[in-house]
């Protein structure tokens, strides 16, 4: 049982888990190993203490050394689902399961928002894990719609299940091999159906489909942690970053705007404070309790 | 009218100054022109994102040099009163003063906490500015607390005009020169009085006064601005660090804990952004009302 499970590797994430290994926390980080792509987009930034005009890229080689240096891992997993157990959290990376007792959602927010009925079809023909859910689509058509060049290969494997895979596309240097993938140009307006998703509608078009897997870099959180409270499509906290959850935090951009360096490193730091509360608090009403 | 006064020079002061330089807002800034010293009393900061295991010494300098690369100019003044006008502020610095639209309240907390009866007796004979009230005690007796060897001219300054003057010193390297100067040992427990303030109270002594001053680096901000809102010692902000008077905002340490560097920065950006919502909203409404 890990004390604390923090999921993203953007400015938020690293600022949290680099509080958690100061205060010498047992915990375990889920993300991109090479850290958010987020981070690297920025030609330059004007505005973060310390680092005076840097680019995005020197800004995140800077934390990748930062991170090596204070001997921090990163576990390079999509978590793909986070339930509330009693006292704990179990976090799910695919077939992998892992618990920890918080968890800090450092999410970030999506440069892709929801289709329209993408929400109200989650779990009923809406999936965002190809690895998880593709083994019920075999022989069958799915429509995938990915956002980043690092999960091709889920869509590769849809493919090797499925008899028909249609594809929109939304990154650079696409190279899809599997014979039975077609690219489709464009992006959905809505998802369709009765009990299940039934068709994926564009503004001129539609295409019939038994699934739909929405692969994307961040998954809403609210989709991520049922029960989730949320604002405007914003995770809801309060001052010190606690969700509507009992120990679920969350920080940076998934928490609201500004979408800010150091308003991420902030809240990251804000997180891990409140998560060593939390368990102090915690670890007394035991002791109590076997008084 | 300036559009916004930043006061106080720690990590939230500047990273408030870096966005709104950033943002092309009119902006002064008031605080030491070397820093707040705190910044500097660090050994090793393991936990700034960014800058892996930096002293409070070098992030000071590489916060100086950010400062003076963007051109950002510090106001090398002490802040002693920010009154809430029609729509405005104007912020006193002894003498001169200063009107904004907007104020961001980086003030730190107070290394040293009231004495009881000091937050009851401001104005009636506890005074936190020397320059500002040494005249009412011509010839009389003063007594003062003093934490920053920086501020030593104000007592000089007192000892011109009064006949005695009693002073704690909370500082290293004590030069007071003037002869009716009077070092004591300890720290006061209570200022007593009746209508005004008469005695300072130790636990085994006590003086007879005519005035008390506090001169420290950062005073109570709920004593600063007349009306602010606080809770457990700290400027009680929401989630846009916004305060209780409107166009009033406050970020870092003086908001709560964690007294951490990333928290202060993180504040510092939130208000910033905050302060521009708020001026864009303020124009709107003039626009509304004009037409």
């Amino acid at each position: 049982m890990y004390e604390c499970a923090i999921i993203g590797t953007g400015a938020a994430g690293i600022s949290a888990a680099l509080t958690l290994k100061a205060l010498n926390k047992n915990f375990i980080w889920f993300g991109d190993g090479k850290l958010s792509g987020k981070i690297r987009s920025a030609e330059k930034i004007g505005n973060y203490p310390g680092l005076s005009m840097v680019s995005g890229n020197e800004l995140a080689e800077s934390f990748l050394s930062q991170i090596k240096e204070m001997d921090i891992r990163i576990e390079n997993k999509t978590v793909t689902g986070v339930y509330q157990m009693e006292g704990y959290f179990s976090v799910l990376c695919n077939q992998d399961m892992y618990d920890a007792k918080t968890v800090i959602l450092a999410t970030g927010v999506e440069s892709v928002k929801p289709v329209k009925g993408e929400l109200e079809f989650v779990g009923r023909g809406v999936s965002y894990c190809a690895t998880c859910d593709g083994f019920l689509y075999k022989g069958k058509t799915v429509f995938v719609v990915c956002t980043e060049k690092s999960l091709e290969h889920e869509i590769e494997y849809l493919a090797s299940l499925a008899a028909k895979v249609y594809v929109v596309a939304l990154y650079k240097n696409v190279a899809l091999k599997s014979g039975n993938i077609e690219i489709v140009s464009g992006m959905p307006v809505e998802i369709t159906g009765g009990r299940k998703a039934e068709k994926v509608r564009f503004r001129d078009k539609e295409y019939s489909v038994d699934g739909v897997f929405m692969l994307k870099a961040a998954i809403t959180p609210s989709v991520l942690v049922s029960g989730l409270e949320t604002e405007n499509g914003h995770v809801k906290v309060d001052r010190s970053c606690a969700t509507n959850l009992e120990g679920c935090f969350a920080a940076g951009d998934c928490t609201g705007r500004p979408y800010q360096y150091a308003k991420a490193v902030g809240e990251g730091n804000v997180c891990a404070h409140a998560v060593v509360s939390y368990l102090a608090e915690q670890k007394q009403k035991e002791t109590l309790s076997t008084v």
